[in-house]
């Protein structure tokens, strides 16, 4: 069963058990993992002895401040939980582990679920949930079932969900900054969370040879017909010593150009293959350009990859961004 | 007579009165603006007929979306107002206007006060005001000051507000991130301020050059001992069509390397002549560094102008760095 609310079912399944599984999802991020440790060490307050913060991945090294995360498992225990929580998902895939299993299993979780998902047999199956897709993170959700259980919020599960709240609002600036997420953020903050500890860690840890990379990838920008992209090459990638992933949000940079619609990443991949990141401010819809090469996404945020010279595929992925502006 | 909670005296003067001349200070910002244009906006709403919101220079591009401000006049009008409300500062001077007189004067500000200020003149012959430097912004006092008046605030009220909050606690992320700032914050998306909305005029809307800029600048990234710094060059300037305003934040991008203790940022003005800013996190105080060589600042953020070759002053300055880091 699935609520939008916490339920008395949810409460009573805390309550009324000892031993708990808690798992987020792959590729785990601030809320995954803030919320996933939050919620056990709301349990232990309550006097729960066994429980365990599971995840498929390691802690990125930028969440190690989360406190408690030096206790994340990366392998399931041997043992038999009494209750399985699933946080922020709601797709036992999407965990990475097959075949978790305790003897109850609920979910918490701020996604919108799949269509008809509600008569599937694992939302069948739960023995209770709270999702609700207009929360700001799952965060959000943990903070309202501790708060339910009367647990009085330490400091060590404000930074865990002030880290989760933070990091899925994109630090309050994204639409769904909702009047509920800043009022817990502020609960949280008087809490003992530190917001220039937080952000410090989060957004102002970044490595020299990320930054080197930004800089170099950001020197050809270009801009034209309400477009901005940038290029990393492969002899960026030698040159800062950097890898794929250092380059994780740079199309925020032509993102952020003043007068623009559409803001386009190219990163070299391999000789003669690019990996596209398109974002939309508001005026297309990305997503169909992605697609029209085989990739996926969002409105404003989709993704593909192009085979070619970095001016073939540049070429290619331009006239297709312009003709969606002309047509919209 | 200075106080730190919104007075009987500040209300009544309010209240008690009804043309109303409002000045935020020099180089205006979100802060001053903001709640420059939400106290006016609420006093209009009171019914008061006769009120000027009045700063010495232009509302700078990026603040022109906040709601009223293309009322904002550049010249005191000749008539005499009730009452002079100085806002976002405490000293006269800091409104750019010399000899601005009305009948009385009051000051919302969260500046701390100069020592021995309270006795001066000026703060003796204020009718009333509200100095609080523990609040996060002045628009959390504009805000105080109006909800004490009972007036309902609007979106149009909440968008200033928004605005002068979230850019004085740096979105949020600086220690001033109070819990009282972030519950204001929550009230006034509850009255209908839109963050991403606010967030893509504040933050989002970065000139090309300016962007360009950057990209140059950032290649330039070097880190040593602690120490990270970045160089724009007069060829730099000259290849994005930018000018040293388009720098501002610059010494912001090696203060987000990890790892690293002080962030510099050598900006060449003239052709010996390089514009230094320093950042510090945490361990040294970079004031200190400034002043030899008569630059200052405070602890965290410093400046100063330095001559000789990019090659000389990087040497000069980075010892000094250096120096400073052992001694910490």
């Amino acid at each position: 069963m699935t609520t939008t609310k916490v339920s008395s079912e949810l409460l009573n399944l805390i309550r009324r058990n000892s031993s708990f599984l808690i798992v987020g999802h792959i590729n785990p991020e601030a809320d995954s993992l803030g919320s996933s440790l939050a919620l056990a060490l709301g349990l232990r307050k309550m006097g729960k002895r066994d429980i365990c913060v599971l995840s498929r991945d390691p802690v990125p090294e930028n969440l190690r401040f989360l406190p408690s995360s030096k206790k994340v498992k990366l392998k399931p225990p041997r043992r038999e939980f009494d209750v399985l929580f699933i946080v922020d998902c709601n797709d036992p895939e999407r965990t990475g582990f097959k075949g978790l299993r305790a003897a109850k299993t609920a979910v918490i979780d701020h996604h919108v679920l799949p269509a008809g998902a509600g008569k599937s047999g694992f939302y069948r199956s739960l023995s209770a949930s709270l999702i609700d897709p207009d929360a700001a993170a799952t965060g959000v959700l943990v903070y309202k079932v501790l708060t339910a259980l009367g647990i009085p919020i330490d400091k060590n599960m404000a930074e865990n969900l002030y880290a989760a709240i933070l990091v899925d609002t994109g630090g309050f600036r994204y639409s769904n900054s909702s009047p509920e997420s800043l009022k817990i953020a502020s609960s949280l903050v008087e809490a003992g969370a530190k917001p220039w500890d937080i952000t410090k860690d989060v957004y102002e840890s970044i490595p020299f040879r990320s930054m080197k990379l930004l800089g170099l990838s950001l020197s050809t920008l270009e801009k034209k017909d309400g477009v901005a992209w940038i290029t990393t090459t492969r002899a960026m990638f030698r040159k800062a010593g950097a890898t794929a992933e250092d380059s994780e949000d740079f199309v925020d940079y032509p993102r952020k150009v003043k007068g623009i619609d559409v803001a386009v990443f190219f990163r070299q991949d391999g000789m003669k293959s690019f990996k596209i990141s398109l974002r939309s401010k508001g005026r297309v819809n990305v997503q169909k350009i992605a697609k029209r090469f085989n990739g996926g996404g969002h409105v404003a945020a989709a993704g593909c990859t192009v085979n070619g010279t970095l001016k073939e595929v540049q070429e290619k992925v331009l006239k297709a961004v312009r003709a969606a502006l002309k047509g919209s």
